[in-house]
C-alpha cells in the first residue's frame, strides 16, 4: 500500500511539474496558447501554440524559470467555477475553450499556482516546492488532439522523480540506452540498413547482421526439429480469397498490402503464414493418431504500417516470423501450450533474457467466432498459466481477431520492454477452413490450431538483442569472435597459423594484418565489439602463446594457443 | 559426316512417317481436314480437323493402317505444280488453301504416296517401306497456327527411329522418365504441393521436401562462406523506381508482377535480387583493397509466367534463387568467373551430376549498354572458357538484357537436360547505379558485377534431383535415412534403443512400431525410398545386431549396430 501511495504522489508531482512548466512558458512567451499537459510514464508533457519554433537553447531557460517557481514554493489552489465563468477566464485560450465546450457538467475545475491558471481536474501537490527533481528532455511536434487536420503544436517533454538520485539514475540509464540504440549500433556495427530507394520499413541485412540471423535461425531450426516440429516453406503471395475465408480481409484490412491482379485473379502479400500451413495439413487425410502436427516456418510476412510508426528494426513492414502452427486435438491443447511456453522460456534464457512479463490477452472488440469458443480458448490458456504457477496479468481486449493469446514481454538490460514470444489458441480458422481429423470414433472433428512464435520476428529480436547487449553480443553470436593483432609485419605469419588452427574448429577469427599501429587495431576491434583480441609479437611467437585482451579492455596476459582456443570454444558452447 | 548423313536420313524418315500417318487418318476419317505435319525431335506430329475427338483406342487403329502402308512399300513421288492447280487439288482442304495463298512463288511442291497427296517441300524417303520403327504416343489439342482465335485441331504425336532397338530403348527410357516425373514423385514422397487456392506456380514445401531443401541450403551456405562469400537477406518488395533505373521495367516488363501502391508510391515484387545487393554495396565507400565483395542470398523472387508454361517445380512463379553478386575490379573478372565455374562444378559433382553442357549466350535483340561493353564482357567469358579448356557452344542472342552469360545444363540419369548454374558478367548495372570503388589512383571507378547461381533455384533443382535419382535420394539428402522394423511388439524396445544411438549421431531414423506385418512395413519403406531398413527380431536382439536391407531390395544380412551405424555415417559423409 505504501508503494501505491508513493506512486500516486509521484504521479501528482509529475502532473504538477507540467503546470509549472506551463507557467514558465507563459512568462517567456506571454502570447502562448495552451493545449493539454498530462502526466506520462516517468514524466509529463505540455502542448503549446507559440509564436516561434522552440530551439534546444530554450529548454534551459524554461528550466531556470521553473526552478524559480519551485523555489518560491507557491501553493496549488483549486476552484470549481461555472462554465460561463471559465469561458471568460480562458477567453484568450482557444484550445481551452474547446475543452470547456466538451465538459458535460455545468461547472469546470481550475487549478492555479502563482500567475498561472489551468483548466484541470487535478490532483496536484500542495505547493510547487514539493517538486524535487525534474528535467526537460526534448521537443516534438504534435497535432492538436492528434488530428492531422488540426494545428501542429509544440510539445515539450520532461521527466520528474521523487529525488535527485532517481532522476540521475534514470538519466544515466537513458544515456546508456541511447548508446545502445539499435539504429545507431546497427549502422556502426554493419548489421543492417533501410533504404529510401527500396522503401521504409523494408530491411536489408548486411553481412554481419545476416550472420547473426543465420546463427539464430540455425539454432531455432535445430531446436524445433528436436522438439518434434516439421519445417516447411510457403509462398509470400496468395490469392486474396484465402484471406476472405480466414477473416483477415475483414478484421485486418488496415494492415494489408494492396492486391495485385494476375490473369483476372487478385493476389496479396501474406500478412501471416497460417493459411498455407492449413493447406499443407489438408493435403491429406489425418487421423487422431497423427496429431499433433507442428509446422514451423521462418516465414517473411508483409504488413502495412504507417510510415510514422516505423522504427528501426523494431517496427517494420516486412519481417520474418519464427512462426509455427500446431494442429492438435482439443485434449492436447494444454500440453501443447505448456510445451510452447517451455520452449519460449528455453529460447529466452539461451539468448540471455532473465526477466519477462506474461500477459493474457482476451477477446477484442472486433472478433471472429462465438463467445463460447473464446471462453473455452481463454480458459485453456488460463489453466496452463495457473498450473505453471506463473505470475501473469490480463490484457483485456488485446487478443487477435481469431483467438486469445499469451504474450511474453522481455525486459532488456536497460529496462526496456520488448514484445517477445506469443501463443494464440484458435478454434476459429479450423472451422472456417474445415480443418479436420478422423477421430477414434471414425468421425470428422475440427482440430484446434495453436499459432505461436518464440522469438517474435528476426527483425525485432535482433533490435532487442542489440540493445540488450549494447552490441557486445555473446561469443556464439558475435560475427567476429576473435581478432588476431600482429604487432609487426614479421608476426603476420604466426598470426595466420593461429587463424588456421582456430578456423578448423569453426571459430570466426580474423587477422588484422594492415600496416597500422597495434593500438589503433585494438581500438577498432573494441569498437567492433570483438570478444577476444589476441596480440602476438616476438615473445608470443617464441612461446607459442598470445597476449589475450577482452573487449571490456581487460588484459588477461599470456595464454597458450590451445588454452585460448579452449576458452573461446567453451564460451561458444555455453552461449555466454 | 557419316553421322550427319544419318541424321538427315532419320529426319527425312520422321517426316515421311508423318505423311504415312496422315494417309492412315484419311483412310479412317475421309472427312479429315489436314493442317501441318512436321518432323520434331525424336519424331513427328500432324494436326487434323476431324469429325470427332480421338480416343486412345484410335491410335492402335491408325498404327495398324500405317503398318499396312509401310508394308506395301509405295514410293513417295514429288511434283512441282502451278499454284492454281494446287488450289484445285486441295479445294476441299481449307488449311492447305491458306498455306498455298502464302506461297510467294508461282508454283507449289506436292508429295504423293499411294492415295495421299500433301502440300510439302519435302524431302522424303524413296518409299514407305523404308520406315523401320515408329510409335504413336499421344494426342493433344493445338490451335491452327498457334492462334487461340483460330480453330482447335487435334495433334497426333509419334516417334520414329532408324531401328526397332532404338525405338525400344527410347520408349523404355520414356517409361522410366514417367516413373521419375517429379510431379508424381513429389506427391508420393510428400515433398511439395501447389494449390489452386494459393495460385498456380506458387509452391508449398512439405516437411520432407523442406528438409531436403534445408540440407541443400545449409551445404550451400557453408560452402559459400568457406569460399569468401558474405550472406545477406533483402526484402521481397521494393519501390518500382529501382527497376526503372536498372532497366528491368523496360526490358523485362512481360515477366513482372503488377505494382502495389502504398502512400502514393508504387512497389513491386522483386524479380531479381541484384538491386538490393547494390544498395548494400553502396552503403559505404569501398576501396580497391576491399574488392572483390561477394554477396550471396537464398533470395525468393517472383516472375510472372503464363499459366500455360508452368510445370511442377520446374517452371514456377515464385522461386528461391541461390543467388550471388560479385563486385570486383575489371582486372579480377576472369579470376572470379573461373572460381564461380569451379564452385559450380564442385556443386554439381556433390549432387551427383557428371554430365553437363556449357553454353555461352551472347547479346540479345533487346539489350542495355553499348556494343563495346558487350564485346568486352563476352570476351572475358570466352577467355575463361578457353583457358579452362572447356568444350562449349555459343547460344547467339540468348544473353540477359544487361550482359552475356555462361549457362550450364545438367543431364540427368534419363538424359533430360536441365538449366543449372548461370554466370553473367555485367558492366551495365554498375553504370546505371553508379557502383564505384576508389582505385589505387584515388579516383572513382565502376565495378564489374557478376551475377551467378550455382544450382539455379531451389525449386527447379529439387525437380531435377527427384528425376535424376527417381526419388531414391543419396543418403545425405534422404529425409528418412533408416527405418527400424521390429518384427513383433516385443522387439519395439530394442528398436528404440538403436534409434536413440543413431539419433545421437544425427542420423535421421524412425521406428515403424505400428502393429502391422513386417512385409508391409518393408514394402512401405521401399516405396518411401528409405535407404536402409533395419529389421530386428529375437535373433538380432540376442546378438545386438540388425538384419540390414537396402531400398533396392538387396538383403545384406546381419550386421552389428556399430557396423550399420558406421556404414550409414560413411555414406552420409561421402554424399553417396
Amino acid at each position: 500500500m505504501k508503494s501505491k501511495e508513493n506512486d500516486e504522489r509521484v504521479a501528482r508531482m509529475r502532473h504538477s511539474t507540467s503546470h509549472i512548466m506551463a507557467e514558465a512558458v507563459q512568462c517567456l512567451f506571454p502570447e502562448a496558447k495552451f493545449g493539454i499537459g498530462p502526466m506520462i510514464e516517468k514524466g509529463f508533457y505540455y502542448d503549446f501554440d507559440l509564436p516561434r519554433a522552440l530551439a534546444p537553447d530554450d529548454l534551459p531557460a524554461i528550466e531556470n524559470r521553473m526552478r524559480e517557481i519551485i523555489h518560491q514554493d507557491v501553493p496549488f489552489v483549486t476552484e470549481r467555477i461555472a462554465k460561463e465563468k471559465a469561458r471568460k477566464l480562458f477567453a484568450a485560450q482557444p484550445y481551452k475553450l474547446e475543452l470547456i465546450d466538451e465538459i458535460s457538467d455545468s461547472t469546470a475545475t481550475i487549478y492555479r499556482q502563482g500567475s498561472f491558471t489551468d483548466l484541470c481536474r487535478g490532483p496536484h501537490l500542495a505547493s510547487t516546492g514539493e517538486v524535487k527533481a525534474f528535467k526537460l528532455t526534448h521537443v516534438a511536434g504534435a497535432y492538436w488532439r492528434g488530428d492531422e487536420k488540426r494545428p501542429m503544436l509544440q510539445r515539450i517533454y520532461g521527466v520528474a522523480f521523487a529525488g535527485q538520485k532517481e532522476l540521475d539514475d534514470y538519466l544515466s540509464l537513458q544515456a546508456e540506452a541511447a548508446k545502445r540504440d539499435h539504429r545507431k549500433l546497427g549502422k556502426e556495427l554493419g548489421l543492417f540498413s533501410i533504404h529510401e530507394e527500396i522503401g521504409p520499413g523494408l530491411v536489408c541485412w548486411h553481412p554481419k547482421g545476416a550472420l547473426i540471423r543465420q546463427i539464430i535461425e540455425d539454432f531455432w531450426r535445430a531446436e524445433h526439429r528436436k522438439r518434434g516440429y516439421d519445417i516447411v516453406y510457403t509462398p509470400h503471395i496468395a490469392k486474396i480469397d484465402l484471406w476472405k475465408t480466414s477473416g483477415h480481409l475483414e478484421f485486418y484490412r488496415d494492415y494489408l498490402f494492396p492486391p495485385m491482379e494476375i490473369e483476372g485473379q487478385q493476389y496479396m502479400l501474406k500478412p501471416m503464414n497460417c493459411l498455407a500451413h492449413i493447406l499443407i495439413y489438408k493435403s491429406q487425410l489425418r487421423s487422431y493418431r497423427n496429431l499433433p502436427l507442428r509446422y514451423a516456418e521462418l516465414g517473411t510476412v508483409y504488413r502495412y504500417e504507417r510510415t510514422g510508426v516505423l522504427y528501426g528494426l523494431a517496427r517494420v513492414r516486412g519481417f520474418t516470423q519464427d512462426d509455427a502452427h500446431i494442429f492438435c486435438r482439443p485434449d492436447q491443447v494444454e500440453e501443447e501450450v505448456t510445451e510452447v511456453l517451455n520452449l519460449a522460456q528455453f529460447m529466452m534464457s539461451s539468448f540471455g533474457f532473465g526477466e519477462y512479463e506474461l500477459l493474457l490477452s482476451t477477446r477484442p472488440e472486433k472478433y471472429a467466432g462465438t463467445v463460447s469458443m473464446w471462453e473455452e480458448a481463454t480458459g485453456a490458456l488460463k489453466h496452463v498459466l495457473e498450473k505453471l504457477d506463473s505470475h501473469y496479468e490480463v490484457d483485456p481486449g488485446e487478443g487477435v481477431f481469431y483467438g486469445p493469446k499469451i504474450d511474453i514481454k522481455l525486459k532488456d538490460a536497460v529496462g526496456h520492454v520488448w514484445q517477445g514470444p506469443t501463443i494464440q489458441v484458435d478454434f476459429n480458422l479450423p472451422q472456417r477452413f474445415d480443418v479436420c481429423y478422423i477421430g477414434e470414433d471414425g468421425l470428422e472433428h475440427n482440430v484446434v490450431m495453436i499459432h505461436r512464435t518464440v522469438l517474435g520476428s528476426m527483425e525485432r529480436f535482433l533490435a532487442c538483442l542489440v540493445e540488450h547487449y549494447g552490441g557486445a553480443f555473446p561469443v556464439w553470436l558475435s560475427p567476429v569472435q576473435a581478432t588476431i593483432v600482429p604487432i609487426a609485419d614479421r608476426h603476420v605469419g604466426y598470426a595466420h597459423e593461429i587463424e588456421s588452427v582456430f578456423r578448423n574448429d569453426g571459430i570466426r577469427v580474423r587477422v588484422d594484418d594492415r600496416s597500422e599501429r597495434m593500438n589503433l587495431k585494438i581500438r577498432e576491434a573494441e569498437l567492433e565489439k570483438v570478444p577476444y583480441m589476441l596480440v602476438v609479437g616476438d615473445k608470443e611467437m617464441a612461446s607459442s602463446s598470445v597476449s589475450l585482451r577482452l573487449r571490456s579492455g581487460e588484459n588477461l596476459g599470456s595464454e597458450s594457443v590451445p588454452q585460448v582456443k579452449s576458452r573461446i570454444m567453451a564460451a561458444i558452447e555455453a552461449k555466454s
